[in-house]
């Protein structure tokens, strides 16, 4: 069995507090680490709640990042989706918690779509 | 500790083809299940790829859910994130299943951003 997807969920913790709540901070970020693992950015939407935090999303041909930050715990959830072997969704990741300052950080990844190779391979 | 937020993963399979690759029937039954698990739905994107499958998510105002669509595998990877206690993200996964006409359905939840009790409440 192959899976056709890796879900890396990350929790990041000790976050600098103002690039956790600026929108244009947050969308740089997740473009650029969407470039740097080589995926290719196709839609992106953020929204800014009040009185603080940041919901975003970029979709990419490889499937999707998601941020949910909460500025006022330093702490924000991020998800990269990656599917196929070119991008590693690990690259995204470290990126993000570097530009974030992270100090702390627990992640996991969850396999996606198990099939077997051949007829993953075939669809 | 308690958990800021619950996250959904489901792998939905045995799905119908012809709605796990119509663009516009994604997107009405993203917005359905985040309406009808109660969200408050704040964003919309969705791409269509080349020959088939769709990546679609929906920000909403307690955190997103998201959908990779492979039509040719009867396929749908959906994960549900909601923060709050409002919110059931079990909700909107069970009318995805139903509205995808899926066969079969693995899924898990993960707790997402762990606080004391009188943190998180204070946050």
């Amino acid at each position: 069995m192959e899976a056709l997807g890796r879900h890396v969920l990350a929790e990041i913790y000790g976050c600098d507090f103002a690039v956790l709540n600026d929108l244009e901070k947050v969308r740089e970020v997740l473009v650029q680490a969407a470039l740097k693992a080589g995926a290719e950015v196709r839609e992106v939407a953020l929204h800014r709640f009040s009185p603080q935090g940041i919901s975003g999303v970029v979709v990419i041909s490889e499937s999707h990042l998601a941020i949910h930050t909460w500025p006022e715990l330093g702490y924000a959830a991020l998800d990269v989706f990656t599917c196929g072997d070119r991008v590693n969704p690990w690259t995204a990741c470290n990126y993000v918690v570097e530009k974030f300052k992270a100090k702390d950080i627990t992640a996991t990844e969850m396999k996606r779509g198990m099939f077997p190779a051949e007829k993953k391979a075939a669809g």
